[in-house]
This record gives C-alpha cells, sequence and structure tokens, in this order.
C-alpha cells in the first residue's frame, strides 16, 4: 500500500476512539451519556436540515465536515463541559496539542487542511463557523430539554452561564437563537436552571 | 413555533435513537459493539479523505449525506448482520416501513429527498452509491481488522461470504478494494475467516 494512503487509514483508525469520549448530556428517553462521535453525527445532520434558518449564505457542505471533525481533538484533550470553568482555562493548551498529533497521521495537505477547519470553527467568525456552533449549541440542549433539563439540574447551572453560551447561537441563527431561548426560559420557569437572583 | 420547524425538530429528536442501534462490529481495542450513530459519523469522515480514491466522480456532498442517513431505518428495523441470512430475507419491507413512518416526520420536500437519497444508495447504482457502500464495508472491515478479526471468528464467517458483501466495494473504489482484498486474505491465512473448502 502506498505511504498517502497508508497515513489516511491510520488516522481513519485513529478517530474511532472519538467513540469512547463521553460528554455531559444524556441521550434522549432519559439514556446513558452521549459520546463525540454521536454528538457529530447529529449535529452534521442537524445542519443540513435547517441550513434555511442560518443568518447568512453558508456552504452547507463545509459545516457538516466542520461539525464532523470539531471534536476530535477531544480523543486527545477530553471533553470540556460548557460550564467548568476550570476545565475551561486549560482547554486550548491541551486541544493545540491534540490537533498537532493527530492531524499529523493524515498527508500534509489533508492535515493543513483539516486544522485549517478546525481553527476556523474555534475563531467563532465565518457564517459556516457560526451556524456549526449554532448547532454544536442547540443539539445538546434539545436532548436536555427532551429530559426534562436533568443535566442542568444536575450541575446546578444558572441562568447566566446558559446565556454566556448560548447568546452566541444567535450569531448563527437568531430564528434558531428563539427557539433556544424559549427552552431556557421553560426551565428557568421549571427551576432546573437556576434564575438570576 | 411555526409548523415546519417543529416538524424539523422533531425529526432531529427522533433520529437520536440512532445511537442505541447496536451492530455486530466491535470498537478498536477490542472495545464494545458498535453503534448505527457512530458508524455513519465515521463512514462521512472516511468518505471525505478518501474521496480521490473513488472510480467515477462523485459528489461528495452528497455521499457524505447518504453515510450519515443510510441506517436511519434501523431505528425501527433493527440492524440486519450481513451475514444473518433469516434476517436479510425480511431486511426490505422492514426497512420501507420505517423509511415511511420515520421521513414523514419532516417537512413534505425533506421527506422526499432524503427518502430519495436512501433509495438511491440502497439501489447501488450511481457513483455516489456505489461509493458510500465501500466506506459501508470499507469501516467494519477496519475495525474489525483491528481486533484480530475476532467479530468474523465470533460468527463463523465464510470467505465466501466475506466476497459475497465485499467484492461490491470495488464498484465504488478499485483502489480500496485492493486493501480490503489483502485484509480478507491475511484474515483467511490467519483462520479468523474460514476458507473455502
Amino acid at each position: 500500500m502506498d505511504e498517502r494512503l497508508k497515513k489516511q487509514l491510520d488516522f481513519a483508525l485513529e478517530i474511532d476512539k472519538e467513540k469512547n469520549i463521553t460528554r455531559q448530556t444524556h441521550l434522549s428517553g432519559h439514556g446513558r451519556n452521549e459520546n463525540d462521535a454521536e454528538h457529530a453525527w447529529h449535529m452534521a445532520i442537524m445542519a443540513y436540515l435547517l441550513r434555511e434558518y442560518a443568518n447568512e449564505n453558508i456552504d452547507i457542505g463545509r459545516v457538516m465536515l466542520m461539525c464532523l471533525i470539531h471534536d476530535v481533538v477531544e480523543i486527545d484533550a477530553g471533553d470540556t463541559y460548557a460550564y467548568d470553568e476550570k476545565g475551561l482555562s486549560t482547554q486550548k493548551e491541551r486541544e493545540d496539542a491534540a490537533k498537532e498529533r493527530i492531524y499529523s497521521l493524515l498527508p500534509e495537505d489533508q492535515k493543513k487542511e483539516l486544522i485549517a477547519l478546525f481553527d476556523e470553527f474555534e475563531a467563532y467568525e465565518t457564517p459556516e463557523s457560526k451556524f456549526a456552533h449554532t448547532m454544536d449549541n442547540l443539539q445538546p440542549l434539545m436532548l436536555n430539554h427532551s429530559n426534562g433539563g436533568n443535566d442542568w439540574k444536575e450541575h446546578q447551572v444558572k441562568e447566566s452561564q446558559v446565556y454566556a453560551r448560548q447568546e452566541k447561537s444567535r450569531l448563527g441563527s437568531e430564528k434558531l437563537f428563539q427557539v433556544i431561548d424559549d427552552i431556557i426560559q421553560e426551565n428557568i420557569k421549571k427551576g432546573t436552571i437556576k434564575a438570576r437572583e
């Protein structure tokens, strides 16, 4: 087998490990914890089906690929819960090291391409990145809400924390942010999200 | 919320159940059984990275979407193991009923679009369908091989059965079929796949 194909297959096998990276979110029906690969799959399909609600014109193929690969770094760096302040402070350093190791398994051109796509996602600047982030926020919120908001309750998440993350969802889609906002407000009323004092 | 968006979100929540549909394949590192959502995620990324090996010109965005949704019907119909002859005889009937129920959750235009894409995958005729099938065959073979061929051994799978499925992989990619063929031959030599008598 030639070197290029061998590298591509080595990378393909390596990312299998993403299926073992668990998240704080639980599957619908009060299921087990979700893992990163499942989350990415779900986001990519949602991006395709909901693309008409993006604020700006987007290249949906790029958005889907961004969704699919955005958590590959967590194979080394682990999942950082959205409301874990200590974890968040070291997240970038851990993910940069992971990015270099994992994407270096690929041929140079594909390494560069996927790192650029991941960096674009992280930078939160392009229309594609903003819409992918809206999916990254909406997907776990939808699951958590379907389970009565138990994940927020368990972590005693505050209104200010939820909005600090979710307000940015409006950068990708004003329309979908309205859905998100309704869900947050409902959960504040129910007490599963701790209201501002 | 308007009716269209509500339908799209109902579908998005429904397909979460695909994460509970387990397959016979085990994750690398002698891990647990894989599920359909993880398998689809893995196939879509592999399709993107290996697209240069497709026999014909393909629209990679369509291939990726096909990979992502091709097992949604298994939420109702369950996974049918590639070498389960009894299951295979009723597979189409079960999957047709599932297709109708699940995709009917979507707005009519998206229902039609995704059913057409699924039917295209099943028909095994277009370049996109052929390449998606190559991924559907290569991805579990790669995982199984990484685990010493244990899945074949456990099910006492025969050379003729593996080739009946995997020979069609060459319709999508001659180059990747060579990789597949090498892996099969190695496993026949090791005895994990039962050689022809």
